[in-house]
């Protein structure tokens, strides 16, 4: 039980929203891939806050690779990004300790550490923590590419509005991540733009559906006990804050279908293996069949909300009413896309190298 | 990348289907937990195959505690359950080996093993392999009702017949475990039955969703990066076969909700911090709160069914039909019900013995 | 903490020297590789007591291979191997619970789990329990054996009396494992042959040294933090019986040495690097550099002895004497040496997967 | 595979000598444990270079504690400590890459990270990056210290010169901690330094051995497979530069004496269970057994010397010689004294929250 994920790929992480640094550690990556900057700056804008749909405190994500990368290349020793935290405004919070927000893991985390917990600003639960994951991601999806393995990841509903279903998987990946609102039809992003605005303009917030696909993963990848690739990627997801659900494939769709509509007819087309619908995501009895792996998560409403809510004093041990002031996110759907993106490049490096080698990536 | 589970609590388990034995070996069980004979047996009797609505295969489940139980107790070393297989009529697989049945692991498994694995009756991906999962989880859950911490499971929906929902949580957890199908509601139990009678008939297949509740858990178990209560849990769950989907507290219904309805507010009662609702499922930042932890599981069709399909045989790299001949079930959900509770015990006893350390279960 | 080792390769142990059966999981090792029930049975026989120098008990190692095994094959999945337990004098044992025999675990295991424990024959603490370990690295040993690496251990030093030095690495390698007493000069055999009986004919027993010798490791092998080769070899060293310490290279010449003599002047030959001398034992930084690799294990005097001793009865909490009754071996050197081998391979088999894939060996 | 340690206090390692930052994540400590800079500073200088017998190199060890920490007391999360590098050259280094440093991991980190590898200043593997490992293991020391454990590491023989045995443990263990070069013998401290500098005065290093006793452990910490408290400490042993061997107790004499010596027999005194001798070095089976653990890493002479020896460059694939400039240590014991014992303290960390949870140090 630990803050480290991984086996061979490993990544651990630190720090709390108003400490001096938080950061992360990427442990394992094959050395000789490239570091662009670029995409580590770019994948850091598209999990910061974004116009009126976000909160507008403004995150620099200033961060130092601090080890690991040497000549803009993965030495293939443990590389460690840190970012110094700014724009903190500690002394709010302090005299509102004892006060659990609804939603939020203060209680939770007081349960835990007694007391002792950093709780401004969310603390080690603060999303701002994930800004250290997303710069890390960035250098696994850069090591996945290598190998034409792709991640990308729409906000599938949200409020209840649709988007349009994945049709051209790479070219929808590709546009994706030019976006810092990740939908794929234009009308679509309006209307849950309007949502976002309407639940913020209530004072309250809106949850949604990720919807993740992974393009080139080769056939043969998990465990059938206990490291099926669903358990790897779930285990990872289920730490991106927010999230509440991950489904593979059809998800709930299984508990209404007919195990004749449910399974995936094979076929062979130019000798290759795929199948005719993809309702299994990719994956049979844990392992990749070759097919693109695909999943959703659930993200709920942000729990930061400008309405009144009942709730409790654990210091004083009475029952209290809150209204959380400050800065905050009516939706973190769209912000937690790169997050999403990130770790599952992270997990996927990491049962690759468990697969393959180490060294697999660069051959 | 492993057959094993756990940090503290560990579970590797092996066997296939036709091979000599099945088991599994749990260990990091404190000493001096009593190891009730009857238990495991009902617990085994639950996985069993179930009269019309499952497979006519004979499965005796004959288990032997091969270690770490002496005098009736545990000891403290590990515990080894075995279980010989018998009724296999492996004639009938090698035959077909190569005709990959949809929904299964063979083709996929072929990827890994390269054509060495078992594929008789499934192999190591058979169902059958669970039983000695089931007989582990029997004991860590006499670990886990000394500490009054009790796990219950019911069919929440099959072939989109709801059940009702949970309501005196020790009440229906009890009922539940005396029910071999197991639906609170007799008139849902009366339209699933007959769900799954009419799809055996048409050589079809159900799905459905399994609802778990964990009642008696401490607040403050689980970390926020990246062992998540959330985490461990869905972890495990991927591995029983046929799961697809693990969702937390409201689960889906965080999609179309707002943060107003989906934040669960704090109240006390007697001096004890509850929320008035559980949306939350019991698990705020990763963290247990104190409240029941609730979580729902998508099981997909059985795979199985006599209905054609269309395939392709990886041997001979052709496309072919297939229809599944043999006994199968027509629906696996709630035979799966016990293996979800099982395997939830165990991680559950990993996750306690990591915070509380290895003799908590006893103090 | 637990009873299973490794990363990529696992094994897990199970059983108690008077339960039903010890057994161990070995999971892990590729797909394919063929299992030659003769070489079990051999490593076994190496084992086993021998003559005059060892107990006179007679334990049979009736191996089941319960899984992960086909047609003479492994599977890829968790390979069993269950050993039934016979020829156990139960009723010798429970008279005398509570009486702390010197050297053993009896002490520290009732600390640790409070008075649980099989206590019957030293339990889980038996030696007896390496047999299982020795099967199942007879199947890593043949894993190695395809991509030309080899184990070799001899009696080093016994009760002060020297081996000769290893010499010509595969023919010594070959040697040792025709001989149940692991010694290259025949004249230094007959010493330690001699002192085991004048030890055995004073109820008393010896130590020694196990100088072990791998050959053909690739170099790049290990991390420099924390999972050094030396770190791997010496976690899964100090898990067999009697091990006391564990020695790399020059090992205790090191403290008397100057840099210049302890460093190993690279060189070329035939375009192959390789060192003049091998005081580090094949390992620098915690990584292979090519050179075979050289450990060293302290093996301490068996514990069990005739001669009278002083000790504790801790049910009673008195001081008390004990003479060490039954059947017991007054040297375990020659004994241990393929539980040495047969771990070095399960630890290396690891390593070589973490760093070459799952599939390396059978490439 | 990887550079983190542990199973529930973790420690995750990285930096170069000459890159950015080296630092450490210390996770999994309890929450509310005082963290004391002046230890921290302390125990850096006991690390650092000191006077003739150094390195001139001027190594500041200015550290951040960048998270986990909070009010002047542990948070319970990931405590991240960073190192910004000063005072390098790095322009030394790059000329002579490829020049493998006999002695030195130059060789294996090439066939290892094909080239990738930061080399300045040894990278990865440079001594410096234990600087961020006793600044973590001065706070898992201070956690230790809350129940009365206590370690402490002399020089036990130098260049063949001994230093007295440990009398009074706790006195020697204070007394030690103050000194930069830990000998219990005023005496034998001049003749240690004397052959220091000889060696030093002829371009050349020495090796010895190191001490480590541990007072205070509870009875029944460890396992008997494969986490034996002897596998813990020496895999974390075998991670610190420069050792070659660990030995537990007696160690090395083991192979010398019969049983009726080797063994220690068990006293009672005040109710206390102790052994009369402590020849296991108060582990028995795996398991703590009360008394003090004892333990002796072996130090390999410093592989940076000046005089001319016979290497490889394996860049260019030729034999050549090479005389090591630059500013070195004749001598790396009395440095890797703080390490050992800061490494041991994280080690012992991990062992007993894992047995006792991780909030046990505090009650």
């Amino acid at each position: 039980m630990k803050n480290t994920f991984g086996t061979s790929v490993c990544l651990t992480v630190f720090g709390e929203s108003h400490g001096p640094f938080i950061g992360a550690v990427l442990d394992g990556i094959a050395p000789g891939i490239e570091v662009n900057e670029d995409d580590i700056r770019h994948a850091l804008t598209l999990r910061r806050p974004a116009g009126r749909i976000s909160t507008s405190r403004q995150e620099k994500d200033e961060y130092t690779i601090a080890s690991g990368v040497f000549e803009g290349k993965t030495t293939g020793t443990p590389i460690a990004i840190i970012i110094p935290n700014a724009d903190t405004r500690s002394k709010d919070y302090k005299k509102t300790y004892g006060l659990a927000r609804p939603g939020h893991a203060d209680f939770a985390a007081y349960c835990k550490y007694h007391g002792f917990e950093d709780f401004r600003g969310g603390g080690h639960f603060s999303g701002r923590v994930t800004s250290a994951l997303v710069a890390a991601g960035a250098i696994a999806r850069a090591a996945l590419a290598k190998k034409g393995i792709y991640i990308g990841t729409h906000i599938k509903e949200l409020a209840g509005v649709p988007d349009r279903a994945f049709d051209d998987l790479k070219a929808d990946i590709d546009d994706l991540y030019t976006k810092v609102f990740p939908v794929l039809s234009a009308e679509a992003e309006q209307k849950m733009r309007a949502e976002i605005e309407s639940a913020a303009s209530d004072g309250d917030s809106v949850g949604g559906l990720l919807e993740t696909v992974i393009i080139g993963m080769p056939a043969g990848v998990g465990e059938p006990y206990f490291d099926s690739l669903e358990s790897v990627i779930s285990h990872m997801m289920f730490s991106v804050p927010g999230v509440k659900g991950v489904l593979f494939g059809a998800g709930m769709d299984f508990a209404k279908m007919r195990g004749s509509e449910a399974n995936d007819a094979f076929r062979i087309e130019n000798g290759r293996v795929y199948t005719k619908t993809n309702n299994n995501g990719g994956v049979n009895g844990g392992i990749t069949n070759g097919n693109p792996v695909t999943f959703t998560t659930v993200i709920k409403p942000t729990p930061s909300i400008y309405k009144k809510q009942e709730t409790i004093d654990f210091v004083e041990n009475t029952e209290k009413d809150i209204s959380i002031e400050g800065r905050h996110d009516p939706c973190i759907a769209h912000r937690a896309r790169i997050v999403v993106d990130s770790l599952t490049a992270i997990a996927l490096c990491d049962m690759l190298a468990c697969r393959y080698g180490t060294d697999w990536i660069n051959e």
